[in-house]
């Protein structure tokens, strides 16, 4: 083990050394120290308030490596911040003072794909889109498509229980894991959930540890449940004069007992957007755009509906068969994955009940006028899962992040008064921890602490994230 | 309080004076104690060995009424049943010694219905039935549809986590469930889940409470999902010469890509059940019946492919548009819903994966010639949810009853040896505990009694049952 480090104190040295040589007997699992090294493992992409170095990053190779971290961390009390691809935009794995990162991302195999039973078995590290790959020849997917699903890992969506586009009708991770091979604080293994579609064999601890953002135990090996890949894949894109307008279009196709597998709104300032990263024209063309996609065998039946449906509201269509459509929708898939928020500029993931879709965003508007703050709206609309980006010219300093703060607490107050939640999809983290007393009573707070102390006595799971 | 019982200690018949009057107080609950009125309410419809009648019964009419009684019970440590409306099959809501009843069937009112949001409001009395009458005027519906559904109510679905025949499309009932409101044991109150599609705020206590068997609280309040109900009906009935390829047909039309909403399998003895019952004539017709039903707007096409599937393995299907297939599901509904399991008879719930069901059928009817005992299966088949009821003649008396027990375990330990669960949808109840230990390790079981302790630390709410 070298170190080139003044970070780690002495008795924590001796104990990585104990870890290394833990790790050194399995011949699966490295150790990492070095300055440079833990550097890239830090941090996700969410805002960070309060930096830290971990003490050093154990790249896991096998499930004996996560037990013995986790045997290790349990006997000298220390944290253990576990990470997948770090694409999360909650900061649940921002390392926290004087911890180890346990990187699942070797752990990369895809164990067993069995079409018939429409399910796989994979490690954590497998790569969304890795998956989605591999089941493709026979015609499935995994249907969770979070923005980061090059990246991400299916480990990382577990932990966050992600969502993404396809949720709309296909639900969120949590609707497409099965059972879990799970690690807990102690280095102890259980399996959770089942094998089979149906299963109620005593309480969800799947259930449980999915969206837990490692707090509970580190998963070692998932069975998810694939779907049909719809071949006959329809997009829909209609312009609108304003959101307003927009927002009531996604009340109309449900209205007409449509279930799109993706219904996407996105206003002008997020039109923008696309237009400085992929050089379309959009804007000027009208105030928000809905961009939807009809799959399976109801596939062009259900856009001849939501066509109808949209142009009786004054929306501009393209064409039918234009290939802008789709390409719009693969742009507004990656129109957010490649930013890291910072002080200046933070992504929101509130949730609303869909028919207050339209006055939610009014609020957004009034709140950030009154604020002097710019923001700009993409919303999964068919799940009334909206993400609101709040914005100041970096060179306004601390007055402007002040009035930034005051806009985001007022948005999440507004997304509260009509029902909503502070966070649709992307977890509550370290960033989200100061709302999360909004939404919940403490009873409630309560419970969770009590849970995490069943399985994580000591508390070295993340530690003061998620609950 | 009248009182014609001798079942009642001194000390008890006291503290229920007491409950008495705590109800009173608010005037919307009743307690019953005569023997009469309490023995309608002493077990559900599983099978019973150990029979007790409760102490009283609290028909709550209120949330303040289950508080009132739950802080009751905590006060002299009385363990609670609760009920809705008796239907399951494994003994969850059996009486045991020295309990109190607590029947949530009078709180049937439907709080809110918001179309727009596709939700609903309700009270956990509220019937299955009624409620998806109630928004089959805005073309909705409320997807889980156990056997039970014109009986059942939306409290107990939820705390057996209810399927049914739908759930092989629309999910079970986990899958829609936003949020709940609960009594916890102390008479406390807390929401937990969300009124949006989307949340993920801390951990799932929502799906931990659903299934827990009223185990860890009592569900005052349910917000439901509701899901577009298909106009596009079409039923699809094919008679398979035996039940092997009639499996076989299951896993065709899942590599056709076809999701229908409704896929059972009925073997010959569930179809002479049929005759029976609804004086059909389809036994001597084929070994095996399938019956599938697609819906939505791509029901006609998916009929189509489901049609030519089946016929290419040689079944016979009906004439497209004969109202005898639909007439023939409508009949399955309720082949099971309308009987109690006795010693004699038992009907099993296990689930397994989908490629698996022909190999399990065939060690099903091992099992049954082994023990010199009968069976008959019908299956939700696109689940891979087997229910085989296994039977003796009454006259053959505990010899019999001792090869059926015999059958009954060797069937579970079939389905767990190839990736199975001992219940599919049924539940653990009271009835299954016995082989819980089978498909869960000792730790896992040890979580789950932890977790109960955290919502229950005085172990009242319906004691030995579910884990």
């Amino acid at each position: 083990m070298t170190s080139t480090t003044s970070r780690i104190s002495a008795p924590h040295l001796s104990a990585l050394d104990e870890l290394s040589k833990a790790l050194g007997t399995q011949g699966s699992g490295s150790l990492l120290v070095d300055d440079v090294d833990v550097q890239n493992f830090h941090r996700d992409m969410g805002a960070l308030s309060d930096p830290h170095l971990p003490m050093a990053v154990v790249l896991a190779g096998s499930t004996e490596d996560v037990q013995a971290t986790l045997r290790w961390a349990s006997k000298h009390k220390i944290s253990i911040v576990p990470r997948g691809a770090g694409t999360g935009v909650s900061g649940a794995a921002h390392a926290i003072k004087d911890c180890v990162v346990l990187s699942l991302e070797r752990m990369n195999q895809i164990l067993e794909i069995r079409p018939d039973d429409e399910v796989a078995v994979v490690q954590p590290g497998v790569v969304n889109a890795d998956l989605n790959a591999a089941v493709a020849e026979y015609g499935l997917m995994y249907a969770p498509d979070p923005a980061s699903y090059q990246q991400s890992t299916i480990g990382g969506n577990v932990a966050t229980n992600a969502g993404g586009l396809r949720c709309a009708k296909y639900g969120v991770t949590r609707d497409s894991v099965l059972g879990l091979t799970v690690v807990l604080a102690d280095g102890s293994i259980i399996e959770i959930g089942k094998q089979t579609f149906k299963g109620v064999a005593g309480y969800d601890l799947t259930s449980l540890v999915i969206g837990s953002e490692g707090t509970l135990g580190i998963v070692v090996k998932a069975t998810v449940r694939l779907r049909y890949s719809g071949e006959n894949q329809r997009a829909i894109a209609a312009i609108f004069p304003d959101i307003e307008t927009a927002a009531e279009g996604v009340l109309a196709i449900g209205r007409a007992r449509v279930q799109p597998a993706i219904l996407e709104m996105l206003d002008e300032g997020v039109m923008a957007v696309i237009d400085s990263i992929h050089g379309t024209k959009l804007k000027g063309t009208g105030g928000a755009l809905l961009l939807a996609l009809t799959d399976g065998f109801g596939a062009y039946l259900e856009e001849d509906v939501i066509r109808e449906v949209l142009a009786g509201l004054g929306a501009t269509l393209f064409e039918k068969d234009d290939p802008q459509s789709m390409a719009l929708l693969a742009m507004r898939r990656v129109s957010r994955g490649d930013e890291q928020d910072d002080q200046y500029r933070v992504g929101e993931d509130v949730a609303v009940p869909r028919s207050k879709l339209v006055d939610y965003i009014r609020e957004l508007h009034r709140i950030a006028e009154r604020n002097n703050v710019w923001v700009r709206t993409v919303a999964h609309a068919g799940d009334g899962n909206l993400h609101p980006t709040f914005w100041i010219d970096p060179s306004e300093g601390e007055a402007g992040v002040e009035r930034l703060d005051a806009s985001l607490d007022e948005s999440i107050r507004a997304a509260l008064a009509i029902g909503g939640t502070i966070t649709g999809e992307h977890g509550v983290g370290q960033y989200k921890l100061r709302w999360l007393g909004w939404e919940q009573s403490e009873q409630v707070r309560e419970l969770q602490y009590r849970i995490k102390e069943v399985f994580d006595p000591q508390g070295i799971l993340n530690p003061h994230k998620a609950i």
